[in-house]
């Protein structure tokens, strides 16, 4: 039968998950979707991410895709879907992809939030949400650490050691810090990440902010490419996977963070 | 000993909660509360509640207060309290109150948002703090059945069919209707409010942003308080408890909604 490649758009709040890849005995993105999509279509299916979420990191636009040969029409899959899925995993759109699309080698870019809710003693309801974080913060000067980064760069020192790559390269197309109300955003768009490095960067920001480094020593931390010399790995909550690129016009939105 | 008299502002995500008020053998704000303050202070401690929430609501700003004979300084209550309590509760604030004061009986006023959150197959980060809803919602119909409601009028017909009051009557000082984004957000502000009266209004202006009635019955249901003839009860995790006002001037500040 003929294999139909279908393209997803799916939310997660990661609280509640051991990240995307699926791992044996645990509660992960891929397990329970792969596991909604075989009930559905009565079939092996093989789901494909476009990124690999940790535990805890959230999603609002995450992409995936994957082969069948079922007759649903491609946009019944998303409704069908959340009809099985839990609360806490969304299929928010469900499309007919080129035979040749794949989640992870045919994007572009992808673009990740990572939010810091600014509060003295509370935040019981963010708490899983953003980095709760109580004190100044040196909103120009991490722009400014931001700037440093924009474009191509060997983000050696903002990979996790240990990680096995053929290159530390990758291009920032875009990496702003806003402010709005009590929440800080930092937004930062590349060809790719190394592991940990979008949660690695904030980090390093964030102390920057803090007014621990100056915004002038990320051109010599990415020159020198040491992991050690380099801000520590902000905590997974405040990071949102928001949205994937892929070439060509397509229909996946874009999806606005709830909050700002 | 001398009784000191403390008042605390309370955060929390009342999805983990069976609600405000102290009920046996299940998790409660007011129980996971006292609890807490007992260990610290050594003491039997009768925490006095603002508002009772249901299960599923939130609060950030829900006053309490309590007397003690401890000598913990006031303003040492809410860290000593954080480093004890779930994250899910907070308290942003403690402080010395008045003799006299109590955190029901003083309230001059109190504040209620309700959040609906607009999506389409989407939702699974907001799942649990706001009504997600997908569809058109006609806000100026809503804000003109809510302006019906302004004032001194019996809500009977919004209050939980079977409760036993004194008088349905109540002073409603403040009642709008916003959007922002995907926001839709309804604030209300009045003397006091009757069982599931914020709930039972809410589900009211829905019905009327989504057409199935008209602004103007809201002057009909409140003259005939007939609780059958209203709107359905919206769901419980659309509702923050968001800030009491008492007399005089105080130090509690209100307390904005992380969201919109």
């Amino acid at each position: 039968m003929a294999q139909r490649n279908i393209r997803m758009v799916v939310e997660y709040d990661g609280s509640g998950f051991h990240g995307f890849q699926v791992q044996p005995r645990l509660r992960t993105v891929q397990g329970v979707l792969t596991e909604a999509l075989q009930k559905l279509t009565r079939e092996e299916v093989r789901v494909i991410g476009a990124g690999r979420t940790d535990a805890g990191v959230h999603a609002l636009g995450q992409v995936v895709n994957f082969f069948t040969a079922s007759t649903i029409p491609a946009e019944r899959f998303a409704p069908a879907l959340n009809g099985m899925l839990p609360p806490d995993l969304r299929v928010r759109k469900s499309e007919e992809a080129e035979p040749g699309f794949h989640a992870r080698y045919s994007a572009l870019g992808k673009t990740y939030c990572y939010l810091v809710y600014r509060c003295r003693q509370g935040g019981a309801l963010m708490r899983n949400y953003a980095l709760l974080y109580d004190g100044e913060l040196d909103v120009s000067a991490m722009q400014e650490a931001a700037n440093y980064a924009l474009g191509r760069h060997s983000f050696k020192a903002f990979c996790a050691s240990g990680s096995e790559v053929r290159s530390y390269v990758r291009n920032i197309k875009e990496f702003t810090v806003s402010e709005e109300r009590r929440w800080l955003k930092i937004t930062v768009t590349a060809d790719g990440f190394l592991y940990h490095m979008v949660r690695n960067l904030a980090g390093t920001l964030l102390e920057v902010g803090k007014g621990q480094r100056r915004a002038e020593e990320m051109a010599r931390l990415l020159q020198e490419g040491e992991r050690s010399q380099a801000g520590a790995t902000a905590p997974p909550q405040g990071l949102y996977l928001v949205k994937i690129e892929y070439p060509g016009a397509h229909s996946l939105d874009s999806w606005q963070l709830p909050v700002v």
